[in-house]
């Protein structure tokens, strides 16, 4: 199953929980695995806390002061450390089922993590049955 | 399969290896998938060395010097830190089982990741048969 | 299946995606998923870009800036960056099989991630099928 995201800024953390709990349930899976991947190498995809935004404002705000802007960058498209952050927060999620639903702690969220945008993305999401 | 891990710092290791194993045992899982999952979001769980305790000791050290204790942070819990930490080594693993033996590396340990502790915790365990 | 990986260099970016996908190819499977692991504890797996060979060059560079040489080490065999590097990157990826294809973004690859060679390493594949 694919779905459509679309980022506004250069950087954003966008909450597609309640998307995937909906494929969990159009599938109609009752327990197994969620497998959550971004086809994508200047974006990534994670799971924290989704209650107060300032969460992955702070998130991000770390990840473009740590991780350089404008070092000896041999890559010409200026988006490098857009590169970087996709391989340290990692192309994919994998999220137990259960009941029906996310099996996720009570302050987890999963966010697509924007890093070179603004653009339209893609997520795709796999349901292993058990 | 539900474990509990209790924290005693701010930030620690801890070595989870036997209990993972232990519910692979109980399973009765001789070939498959497993998978670690930790439901909170100022911690973590990685595989890395578990021969030598200054390996786990440096991994915190550098974690605790990179990402900044006191950036512009926003979140008002004073543990962004600790939510970066997280997403940047990640809420779970995947193992191989074989010969009803967790398929690690020789030098290979599971570590529960304590970013905001000292707390009581949980990390969920699934075991996928082939 | 094993497969065996040798690095000529101290960090290196080496890609691997032919060889997953021969492997997938090897055992018939059409829909399902892949998962590769990395039984070493100074070396990851990491999907990127696999288009300009400045992208992993970038990475590289950034984890090498980034993460201390020289910080108060503990662990004596002076690879304490490596095991760093090691769990900020990840020892897996899972990737999804379609149409016996790893189900790949356009531009993604994946790349054995050498943090302390030159070494001869392995990588485990292993699939699921539907």
């Amino acid at each position: 199953m694919k779905m459509t995201v679309i980022s506004q800024n250069k950087t954003q953390f966008i909450d597609i929980t309640s998307q995937i709990q909906a494929a969990v349930k159009t599938q109609g899976i009752n327990s197994g695995l969620c497998f959550v991947f971004v086809p994508h190498t200047t974006a990534a995809v994670t799971i924290n806390e989704n209650a107060d935004p300032a969460v992955p404002s702070d998130i991000l705000n770390v990840l473009n002061t740590v991780i350089p802007r404008d070092l000896d960058y041999r890559h010409m498209e200026g988006n490098s450390a857009a590169h970087v952050k996709s391989s340290l927060v990692g192309a994919s999620e994998v999220i137990a089922v259960k009941n029906g639903q996310l099996d996720l702690g009570t302050w987890q969220g999963v966010y697509f993590c924007e890093f070179d945008g603004p653009r339209t993305r893609h997520v795709n999401i796999k349901l292993i049955e058990e």
